[in-house]
């Protein structure tokens, strides 16, 4: 079996969507246990100019989504960013998860070579070859926003390891 | 050309550590403007159990050393992680990636089948299929580790933005 770029995005994506899903309920039986408006954690950031909690989550499952969507040569289904709840939020990660699947793993595999056109801000438009877009752009956006995710919950005080982040579990 | 191994590892780690050695010279040129003694940054963590900067710069470089060299099937040389300064760290971040152009890339490639046997914590082992081990284990960490970093940073009031994060500029 050859290496491949479905196999470098989407099984990636899945574990780690998955994986916020999961912090995330832990943040809300922290927020349970304390009595804390769950909003709260959700408005958090690490610095005034820094999304919160809310927002890192929406664009991490984004970044999964559009993504894959470009690299597989359709146009990715938007979504509202309305989300104001953790349970709203872990709607949205599955709805990801669900999405990926249905992503063409031959067309992400052949795009290696293709030019890629995303937007950059609200008008700038980026262009990179689909293996340099996956490598040096969709991964460590991706993985930018799943662990500031993670960070802003740590700096909350809520206990969670390496291997929440990990999601599976390494083969010991 | 084919999607392979070392494409997905060698110039990510290599954009990502020379990033984070740009992001240190802010964190420096910050330090010497507020009259902040830089090792009050390099202290610093998000969360009293979560590692400093300093250590999030170490790891994040042996993330990519370590990794790196497993799949290229060579043992990786030992830091001594005895780093205490901005410029100590930035050299620590310019041997890894000295090193990582020392690898063959075609054994890296060679490697998505083979075991890897990898320490987890001071006495286990995790033992993965090379492929899973760059994708699931190895980027996730080696992101990890730089984003918290970054974080760190900004946490402290450094302006720092994604475009710093992300290294190398998109192509517009």
């Amino acid at each position: 079996m050859t290496f491949s770029m479905s196999q470098v995005s989407l099984p990636s994506f899945e574990i780690s969507l998955n994986a916020l899903s999961a912090i995330l309920d832990k943040a809300a039986a922290y927020a349970a246990a304390k009595k804390i408006d769950p909003s709260v954690l959700l408005h958090t950031r690490l610095s005034p100019n820094m999304f919160d909690l809310a927002r890192q989550v929406q664009v991490a499952a984004d970044n999964a989504k559009n993504g894959s969507a470009r690299l597989a040569g359709v146009e990715p289904p938007r979504d509202e960013d309305n989300e104001t709840t953790i349970d709203q939020l872990k709607a949205r990660l599955a709805r990801t998860v669900t999405y990926l699947k249905t992503l063409d793993r031959k067309a992400i595999d052949a795009s290696a070579e293709r030019e890629i056109t995303f937007p950059l801000g609200p008008e700038k438009k980026g262009h990179m070859k689909g293996d340099d877009y996956l490598n040096h752009f969709v991964l460590p956006n991706f993985y930018f926003h799943c662990t500031t995710a993670y960070d802003i919950l740590r700096h909350c005080g809520i206990e969670l390891g390496k291997r929440d982040f990990m999601g599976t579990p390494v083969t010991l």
